[in-house]
């Protein structure tokens, strides 16, 4: 049933896992470590953000009832449930508003699928600071190589790619904690290649939660599993009816592992400035900008256009949307919201917020979406004419978020203490936002968890 | 977020829901009842084969300290978990053989993903006998006929078709049980969307089991967050990012709902005689017929050819095999063991079994699988040449087990008790398969599962 584990060492997902057994910490560079922390901050604040929307009380509702123990924290709550089920929850939380990282080549939010099996076994067992970091960076790592692997075929087919390749990430993070061996770590990749799923068919709705947090909780299980000593296939991964070749027309098998511990996948995730899909990026900054004008002033606005990547059209031109997370892929919302507030934060795409009606007007005033198939994602430019007759145009090139113009440590706070405020009003923030940046000296992550925790 | 719940009436996947939601149990003909009956008998048969299995030993060791309460029976053994757990540890324990049953068209093993939920959800709320029957029959008829629509394009793929489709039936059946009306029901079955699963790759390996499990644990956990509130999309069976435009290049759609009610897919699903690959039904036939004659003495033969489909030789032409896992794919071993000990049960395919020195000296008289184009897969014949020159030829046209040669109820029960004996020695068998052939009589499922576990 099982071969001899020398079987093991050859195959891609053999490489991966060697890789994730034997990583020294001293191979990761300072740039990686220094993104990680800011990846897992960034993670708790979309947590914090997300933990009081209705989605998560009603995936909490379903299946807390067969969480077995107070041991694991749920971000921005008050009650601690079992490991797998806040793996579920927290995985589910950062996700929930798609206001969570994403990695450029892939579109994959690696950080929901990952931290929160990081998180949940150091309050299985000590864990410091330093090895979740590493397990997190190797977790990542992973989940992003095979989605270079398969992309842009996987997600264009339909998958969530979030949740298919985060499941290995998060099985692989957990291996690294568990201190699995190289066979056993193949074993934990073989599990999570037997529970990888998600459809983009989900996406704006409840459901699409329920395969990021499978994707979590079944890759944390997929480890303890291979640690119990549930054996797997020896190619999970490269095999011949294994993930990618199931999963992709054409993979490129040797995006894997080319380049492993030289080439780092996490130096191309990026931080989103606002809670939105990514095309909708340059079109609130230069909302913003126009905004910030002196003498600005929403009222006397006529109509308004916009312009951009065919993407941003085909993605986000929807007058007519009705609920928060619908107006999340909203450029009429998204305008209107900007130019109104002059915020774009969780609290501008909420239900609540919909209800706005100084911000529906202004919405029925932008006019079209229109395709300039010379700008590049990152690009866009507003327009908006007064009712007497002047023009204001401002012109977006690389918007706030994208690689080349990546948030700044400070404007990653601000959006953390938004999301906090926003969805966690109750929690005291300044001791869990200053431990988060100190991550690698913490001795206890379990210890870091008791400020992410309302009391109670 | 969710739109109105008029647009979930339209589409396959609200179709589907409406047929579930609105079954009457008059409207289901009797054949159909008392097949579902043997299914779930056959079905615990094979768990209580299964039970003891390492696989499951280890499978227990990682999921049970996450189980949150003594309510649902783990068939075969004395402890008792939480529903999703129970759910899936015996949907595992079904098919860790693959002695469970077949569905004619998709070779979907329909109840081991399915049953385990009636099960659980028996024991957490009081269900009785034909509710359950029921239930199970229209979440089998959801597996199958999304199998019927993916097939055969999704298992050549490498999707493990049991586990992918198996999730949509678990989550019916279970919607089923908790009266969710149609709108949930489209939730439920959009939950499960989002964690079906399952590799071909992981066949032959304990992997496999964490994919067959995870359907029928998530299936349930889809229908109970329905309930809870978390919604899904539209239409996630049949929309344009669904579950049968991903999964499959050229999906029938029209084969998900056309006679919906009038025709059942449970009819097609067929029990097997021996715990092998299919393809070795007649062979196994053959060589059973062969040791009955008078005077046939094993110990005679001189060479063992056995002809049949090219599949027989692609899947089964395996003479170095070394565990009873892949004993049960290698004609060699099924040949040696059906032509000296005279039974193909569990136990004669187990590790146990391959140490057998005189069933290895016969294995290697197996001189050749050849290939005969003009056989169906339920056809074979083997030839044994005595060293005194004589011959002796068996040909088998329709194997047992096969659509035209069903096993008898007798011979169910045969192979029912041979299971409970190798796997689940300690159990007091007689109770239980007196009360499983009165299922839909019974007042209370809870109480037929008192007699599937062990005293203690």
């Amino acid at each position: 049933m099982s071969g001899t584990r020398n079987d093991f060492a050859t195959g891609l997902t053999g490489e991966l896992a060697a890789f994730v057994a034997g990583s020294r910490l001293e191979d990761v560079p300072d740039t990686v470590r220094e993104h990680g922390v800011r990846a897992i901050l960034n993670g708790f604040g979309t947590a914090l953000g997300g933990a009081s929307d209705q989605a998560l009380a009603r995936l909490g509702a379903a299946l807390v009832p067969f969480s077995s123990g107070q041991v694991a924290s749920v971000i921005g709550r008050s009650h601690r449930v079992d490991a797998p089920t806040a793996a579920f929850l927290n995985a589910a939380a950062i996700n929930v508003f798609d206001f969570d990282d994403t990695h450029e080549g892939t579109i994959i939010h690696p950080t929901a699928p990952v931290a929160p099996v990081v998180l949940a076994i150091a309050e299985m067992r000590p864990v410091s600071g330093i090895e979740a970091l590493h397990a997190f960076i190797l977790g990542v790592e992973v989940a992003c190589r095979l989605g270079n692997a398969v992309s842009p075929w996987h997600y264009d087919r339909g998958w969530h790619i979030t949740s298919t390749c985060g499941i290995f990430g998060a099985a692989a993070a957990a291996a690294r904690l568990l201190k699995l061996d190289q066979t056993q770590t193949v074993w934990a990749l073989g599990n999570a290649s037997a529970q990888s799923s998600g459809l983009v068919e989900t996406l704006g709705f409840m459901a699409k939660s329920a395969g990021v947090g499978a994707a979590a909780r079944n890759g944390l299980l997929s480890a303890l599993m291979a640690q119990a000593g549930v054996e797997g296939p020896q190619d999970p991964i490269g095999g011949p009816r294994g993930f990618l070749k199931v999963t992709c027309d054409a993979p490129k098998f040797d995006r894997v592992c080319d380049g492993l511990g030289d080439h780092w996948e996490l130096l191309r995730n990026m931080f989103k400035p606002y809670p939105c899909g990514v095309v909708l990026n340059p079109v609130i900054d230069a909302c913003l900008a126009a905004r910030n004008r002196p003498g600005f002033d929403a009222r006397a606005i006529d109509t308004i256009v916009v312009r951009g990547n065919p993407l941003l059209k085909a993605r986000a031109d929807r007058p007519d949307v009705t609920t928060g997370r619908e107006a999340q892929v909203s450029a009429q919302h998204a305008v209107a919201v900007a130019l109104h507030r002059g915020t774009a934060g969780a609290a501008d795409f909420s239900d609540e917020a919909m209800a706005d009606q100084k911000v529906l007007e202004l919405r029925n005033k932008v006019f079209a979406v229109e395709v300039d198939g010379r700008k590049p994602i990152e690009a866009a430019e507003v327009e908006i004419r007064f009712s007497n007759g002047e023009r204001l145009c401002e012109r977006v090139d690389i918007a706030s978020g994208s690689s080349g113009h990546p948030l700044s440590d400070a404007a990653l706070e601000e959006k953390f203490l938004g999301l906090a405020a926003y969805g966690s009003p109750q929690l005291d923030i300044g001791p869990l936002l200053s431990r988060l940046w100190k991550l690698p000296a913490l001795p206890d992550v379990a210890q870091l968890l008791t400020h992410a925790r309302l009391p109670g």
